[in-house]
Parts: structure tokens; C-alpha cells; sequence
């Protein structure tokens, strides 16, 4: 585990510079919110289309189930693992996170008065996109560190919760628990059902997810697994114990991380692992080289009229936002991985779009 | 957290002088191998006598999992912690993972000729208990890092069990696993009958308890939550990918530590904690300040003829492993906690024990 304070770092990177040249116009689509998909009943899957990837997880889920199969996985074993941001929700044109720092930011600065002239603070509460286009990396762990630290291990929680219920992603003009994938939810279901324990492993915030994994994902807390700050114990004024959130970073869950974090975590290897870009590359290496069955999969992102197009893999427009680099293609090819295309594998992306 | 290089110093520290003087009479009484406690049936707790502590646990289930208890706590939130050594098993005269250690090193000594002449190392290959009371925190962090590291995360496993199986308690000759407490055993299973999901928090090492965890209590590797090393991440030469066991601690799982990872690995704070030292006090802080209904149990070690007896709260002897200082006990009574008497409290310690 790499200890070094580039979690959000990380995050908030380059994001900088797609939100400064970011348009948001919405683009809702036909809204006919939370619709259950149409043709259930005896397919766990619906918002699939045939193919290779529905393929793939009906069969590996059986042939991991099934009490005779040369390829079953005792029910104490079955663990999936899912990259959050780009494989089970948006997250172009930023990430969900990157938004709630800022808009925190705003929200924080009156009782920051010193921010209107202080540098990085001053770009965010100002709007200035330019001076925002400059971050330095040390600017960005300022407002990470500023925005998600300071304040108690419980009283994170409701924070993110607020946001998540007022905030809109800027091109659909939906609230971001509606901007979860239906295919990965009914995935998620679908192993769930068949005994799978579903994981969440992100490179995001630990407890920025957790506040609202339950609702999205229907996963209780202790099975996400994300980036983690560091917290210390103290007393309170009533001499109670509290945990308060420190702006150190104690778990940087992206690439190796999140194969060693899955380890202290879980203490097993997953049998199904997915992911969209380079951070879960080692997630699914690490899966794949466990004994017995495995599943591992890859969402690319190759929807610009539904969701977005980015890659830079099979030409798809370059970004820094969520990249699937060729190689990792290449990899997946070469080791048996499945390549997931939105635009061909799935129906359907959000519960609200026909 | 602090991430100071000392869980196995703590562990493994003055435990060197307990075992420079250590007598190893074996006094096994009377075994009768796990024989499930007689009166069973309707009690749940029946290694339990009637008493102020059995009725403690008994009303605090009932209260917080009866519907119309205005003290109902929800499936979701019914966590139980229970520090190990001491706590839910033996760990006088000293904790069973120094034992391990000491072992590896005689069993590792002949693919390390240069250990024969190598402080610390000779000391233990020779068996000098002289030296070995002389040992500094220096010495036993190089021991506990050349056990414990520079194999696969999946091989150390084995290696504990291997050792679980054959190592004999220097007391009662039992191997470990018949160690544990019955009347905590008993408290567990309670517990899981009625919806709470039982996690160890214990300063020992997350991945020497986790290896024999399942069978020894019933609890699977990802509620084990322990003093941590760091992992790496590589490839192996067939281009695998494999978790290195680095020798740098990650998690010290100790005094605030339980607290502090409680949060991290669960997210939510139990409703139920059991320890036995000081390094257990913040965990039952941290308990008892959350909202609802909460039981707080310390276990004291007053019964010197059918286990051990030290303290030195209430007058008990001294002892550097396994302290319960008085002001731990102090603190207990103030604030309502429950003081466990194995000498009052419990009919029955051990499962072959009558």
C-alpha cells in the first residue's frame, strides 16, 4: 500500500482541466425514473442484449453454483468486486467526488472568509475556471484535505448524503443516484442471488461511498473497500469517544491497491472482479490468478449518444478522466477478460432511459 | 492509527522475561475433548453461572432484538467486537503468536546457518533464556519481521496451521484451538443466533488469527480485523499476480487502533465489545458512545487454579502480558461496564475442562 497523500490528489487531477472546459448542457433523455426493466421474470439480466458479455456471466455464475460442476466455489468464497466510478456509475465529464469537494468549497466559504482572496479556495468561490485550470497537485490536496477532514468519522456521512440528494450531473441533469448503471445493478443482483458477496473496491473516498452504497448499490458499509484517510481517537467535551477525520492518507485504493486492500479487507481473492480502467488492472490480475473459476470484466465506454466515448483504447477520444489504455485492451484479449461495450452489450444504461 | 513499527514489539516484549522464568509444568486436568457443555437446551449460555454478568448479556439481547423494545437495535447495526487474547482465549504466560514466532525461527534456523552466531537469533536457536530476557524492542521487531514477512500473503496461512495443530499449550498441553473460552464461545454463537455479526478486533496479527479463525470460532476471515502488515504487490516468474508480506507495519491494532479500524473495516460502531486489558478500554469507549443500547465486557483473570490470575486490578498479581490495571477497572464500574469474574462467572472454562 502506498501511504504517500495522493488519493484525492489523484481524483481531482486533470479533472481540473475538464471542468474548466466543461459543458454542461443538460441533456436529460426521456425520464421515466426508476423504472424496473421491462422483460424480467426468468432473465436475472434484461437491460443486456445477447452476446458475449451476457454470456459471460450466466455462465460463470453457473458453472460456479452448480453442486456437480467441475468449476463450483464453495458459498464462503464467492466474492465479486466492483470498481466503482465509470464500471457501476458516470464518471465523466468528473468525478461525482470532485464535484462534492467544490461544491463544499461554497458551502464552507462564509465561514472562510479568508478564501476570497486565498488561493486555491479563491479560484473555486470566485468561479474562475482559468486560475481552476492551474491547479498545482498541492492545490488540489489542499481542498481535498479541506473539504473532507476537520470533522467527525459520523458526521462525514450526512454531508455526502445532502449532497447526493441535491447535486445534478451536469450533462444528464440527474441526481447521481440515478446515474448508476442498470446493467451493473442487475449484475450485482444477480451474483448476489446466486451467494456472491458484492464488493465495492474503489479508488473514490471509502466513507464518501459508503454513505450512499446502501441506498445505490444496496451494499452495507463494511463491503466497501475504497481510499482511506487516516481517523484518530479523541474525547469529546463529554468525555466521549470520537473518531476524528485526519487529513492524512492511510489507503490509496487504485491499481496495486487495490489488490493489497482486497487482501486486508477480505483476506481472499474474488472469483469475479470489474472494472473500466488502468486502477483495476491489477484487481483483475490478481483475481484471475487465484485458484478455481474467475470472472473478469472491463466496461468500455464507447456510447457517446447514451453516456460518453473515451478510451484512448480502439481510437476512442483520449481522456484523464477514467482512461482505458490500449494495453489494458490488449491485456484483456490476451488473458480471456471481457470487454464490455456499452453501446452493443447493453440495452439499457440508466433505469431512466428507454 | 499509529503505524509505528511495534505491534509485535508489544506483542512480543516483556513476554521475553515472562518466558525466561516461565514454568511449563503441564497440568492438564481432566480432559474430556470438546464435549458440548451438559445443560444445554433451553439455556443459551449454560458454561455461564446465574449472576450479574450472564443476566448482563442475556438482557441486553433481549432488549435490543425484541420488536417492541424501545431499545430495538436493527439487523444491520448488530456488531459485536471481541478482543482475542485474554479475551476469547489463553494468553498467558505468553500470547500464542510469540510462541509462533519463536518456533518459525528454530524451524527456519537450518536454511540460516549465519543465525547460529546471530543475536537475536542465537539466542533463540540456542536456546539462551538469559539472552533472550535481555532482549531490546530492536531485537524482537527483527524477529517478529523475519517470521512474519517475505513469503506470499497465501502462504502464511499454512504456516499457522501447521502450528496450530501440533503446538501444545506450555500449561494445560493442549494444543491452541482448545484453548478458547467455552463461555465466550457460548456468547458468540448467542449472539449470531439472534442477527449480530460476531467480529474479533484484536491486537494480535490480523493474518496469523484469520488463518485459524473459521475453525476455532466460526468467524470468516473478513470479520477479523487485526494489528496489519503491509502487502506489495508483484508478479511471479509465471507473471501472476501475487501480495508480498512486507516487513513495515501497517495497522497497529491496539488501545485506540480498535477503534480507530473498527471504523475503518466496518463503518459502523457495535452495539456489543468484550476485551480483558487496557488495550481494549477505547473499543468499549467507542461502544458504549454510540447511539442505543450498548454492553461493555471485561474479562478478569481471578481464577489462578483453573487458568491464571493477574491484574493487578483488585489486588491481582502484576503481569506484563495481559495487563488489567485498576484504573481499567475503575473506569468499568463508572461507567457501567461488566466485570467478568472467570472465577464466579464461569462454570466452566475450558471445553475438556470439568
Amino acid at each position: 500500500m502506498k501511504t504517500s497523500s495522493k488519493l484525492l490528489s489523484t481524483l481531482f487531477l486533470s479533472l481540473i482541466f475538464v471542468l474548466a472546459g466543461c459543458s454542461s448542457s443538460p441533456n436529460p433523455g426521456t425520464s421515466t425514473a426508476n423504472q424496473p426493466a421491462a422483460t424480467a421474470a426468468a432473465d436475472p439480466l434484461p437491460s443486456w442484449n445477447d452476446g458475449s458479455a451476457k454470456q459471460a456471466i450466466v455462465d460463470f455464475v453457473k458453472a460456479t453454483t452448480a453442486k456437480n460442476s467441475p468449476k463450483f466455489v464453495a458459498a464462503e468464497d464467492r466474492i465479486a468486486t466492483f470498481d466503482q466510478d465509470g464500471t457501476t456509475w458516470v464518471e465523466q465529464p468528473i468525478y461525482s467526488q470532485v464535484l462534492f469537494a467544490f461544491d463544499r468549497v461554497a458551502e464552507m466559504a462564509p465561514q472562510h472568509p479568508e478564501w476570497k482572496t486565498k488561493m486555491p479556495f479563491k479560484a473555486i468561490v470566485t468561479g474562475d475556471r482559468e486560475a481552476m485550470a492551474k491547479f498545482t497537485l498541492k492545490d488540489i490536496e489542499v481542498i481535498a484535505m479541506a473539504t473532507h477532514t476537520g470533522m467527525t468519522a459520523e458526521a462525514f456521512g450526512p454531508l455526502v448524503q445532502d449532497w447526493m440528494a441535491k447535486a445534478k450531473h451536469p450533462k444528464f441533469d440527474k441526481p447521481y443516484p440515478q446515474m448508476v448503471y442498470q446493467p451493473m445493478l442487475e449484475v450485482m443482483k444477480y451474483l448476489r442471488d446466486n451467494g456472491y458477496k458484492t464488493y465495492i473496491v474503489t479508488g473514490g473516498g471509502q466513507d464518501f461511498v459508503r454513505a450512499y452504497a446502501q441506498q445505490v448499490y444496496g451494499i452495507p458499509p463494511e463491503q466497501i473497500i475504497g481510499s482511506a484517510l487516516d481517523t484518530q481517537y479523541e474525547y469529546n467535551k463529554d468525555g466521549q469517544g470520537i473518531l476524528m477525520r485526519d487529513p492524512k492518507l492511510l489507503l490509496n485504493n487504485n491499481g496495486a491497491g487495490k489488490a493489497e486492500d482486497i487482501y486486508l479487507f477480505i483476506g481472499k481473492r474474488p472469483h469475479a472482479a470489474f472494472g473500466n480502467t488502468d486502477g483495476a488492472r491489477q484487481m483483475l490480475e490478481y483475481t484471475q490468478a487465484g485458484s478455481g473459476a474467475s470472472l473478469e470484466m472491463l466496461v468500455l465506454h464507447d456510447d457517446a449518444t447514451r453516456e460518453f466515448a473515451y478510451g484512448p483504447a480502439q481510437g476512442l477520444p483520449d481522456t484523464k478522466v477514467g482512461t482505458f489504455p490500449q494495453s489494458l485492451y490488449d491485456e484483456a484479449k490476451a488473458k480471456g477478460w471481457t470487454v464490455i461495450s456499452m453501446k452493443n452489450d447493453w440495452k439499457q444504461i440508466f433505469a431512466w432511459q428507454k
